[in-house]
């Protein structure tokens, strides 16, 4: 009885801290933890600002999604070119990333690209003292799965059949959507640093072993997992239904599955976030 | 009493109306219309595919206004830089609609670069007939007083002081907010054409005349307007909330003020269509 109670006692109290590790690492706190104060304690311990921003985060990740399915698949944008290197799609996102890449927008950490080989340098001079992660962690970068998960998952879940012909935005709505996922995928790197920095001993342990599996279960909190697939699924139907003047919108007739955006976070999300987590505390010590 | 009643009743029929010429203009439904029939009766007697599609063009562009109120304002960006062309913004703006120009944004007919200019070649092929406009009011084209209006009334009212140093993703969404403003604001040349073809003496009289004031009589309709304003302002509402699993979520907090939303369509958004509508209709007869 005790025990029970101390279990939900610590799952309550986890929640809202893990609520608030995620939360810390949207882009506004993220830059002044990473460039003005160069280590992570106070803002992470700003918990109001970092559920805000956690709860931000999934917006942006929804909204990209619900823009995204306004259009059909629009295959031939995916298949292999004659004249590009590869898909169309993947021409437009090696060229996009080369103009923000020279705006500066990966001399964040937090942001990866998905073909980071031959990037122009930064126009812009580098930013301030980034110096929270461990520099072999710092550099995980697992866009190529996100991006095989893209295609081979999640895109055929939230579009229709058929091609508009209206390539260009397509390409620009499922980048706007795959760089707030790998955002937020990749934020488990902060996260992990974060965890290690709250109990050392319990993650050198698993670490010094090379224990995958214990760290994952350190790092694993069912119910903080179900509460997320909840509210992104809510948002869903908010973000997602037709808006009208009448009192009775159009119930139950939304942009993109509520049951899909839960399903993305579920299978996809977490899992994804946690592995980073866990890549990233492998290699914490060396 | 009975003329009351008359206008009543037109003004039903003209919202009705109107709502489904507005609505004929997204990606779907244009491409449809341009490419595959080179005319616009068909799709536009489709009322409901035309109601859906208003409605959905009004949520890409308060979405993508959320998404860049959640940055400051970061004027550096547009302040004029050593080493670029004008502002960083500016550079980013360019670079983009280069690469999406390549990738053949500018072969829709909808489509209106911000630096027209110099934009490399599309390496698509182009679409099917797009001969539905009069090709002089189809090359109209007034991003320049977008952009201004975005830089002195908007984003002052969107965006809270401050500088985060996240430049690139900030222009990154200024100009997906941009590009969904012009797409709908522009897409007065079709109104204009759909209204011109409904009633072509109306029109032809004021056209001949060159007479301004009384074709923005003919395309002007208040209780429409009143109507539009009122239901963006409610969709500001909902997609700006914060939504989490209580039920009672936090209730008047939105991420960007819901009146502006109003008043960007009363005093922008609707205003500078009309006006794309006249310029349009002025040369309809050439």
């Amino acid at each position: 009885m005790a025990s029970k109670f101390l279990r939900s006692f610590f799952v309550v109290i986890f929640s809202w801290v893990f609520v608030d590790f995620s939360a810390a690492i949207d882009d506004t706190s993220l830059f002044k933890y990473v460039s003005e104060m160069g280590n992570c304690s106070d803002d992470m311990l700003n918990l109001d600002s970092l559920r805000k921003s956690l709860v931000r985060e999934e917006d942006t990740i929804i909204f990209s999604l619900i823009e995204r399915a306004k259009y059909p698949v629009n295959s031939p944008l995916y298949d292999e070119r004659p004249g590009f290197s590869g898909s169309l799609f993947e021409f437009f996102v090696k060229e996009s990333e080369a103009v923000q890449a020279k705006a500066g927008r990966y001399l964040s950490v937090k942001e990866n690209a998905f073909f980071p080989d031959n990037l122009p340098p930064s126009l812009l001079p580098p930013r301030g003292s980034q110096q929270v992660l461990n520099p072999r962690g710092a550099s995980i970068n697992i866009n190529e799965q996100i991006l095989n998960m893209y295609y081979k998952n999640l895109l055929p879940l939230i579009t229709s059949d058929g091609d508009d012909g209206n390539y260009a935005i397509t390409a620009d709505r499922d980048l706007d959507f795959l760089q707030a996922l790998s955002r937020r995928i990749h934020l488990g790197k902060f996260v992990a640093e974060i965890k290690f920095r709250e109990s050392p001993q319990d993650y050198t342990r698993a670490i010094l072993a090379q224990d995958k599996d214990s760290l994952m279960k350190l790092l694993t909190f069912e119910s903080v997992e179900e509460m997320i697939k909840k509210r992104v699924e809510k948002k869903a139907m908010v973000f997602g239904q037709d808006v009208d003047l009448n009192e009775n919108d159009n119930v139950g007739n939304y942009k993109v599955n509520p049951s899909v955006v839960s399903r993305l976070y579920g299978e996809w999300v977490i899992p994804l976030t946690k592995f980073v987590e866990v890549e990233y505390l492998l290699c914490r010590l060396d």
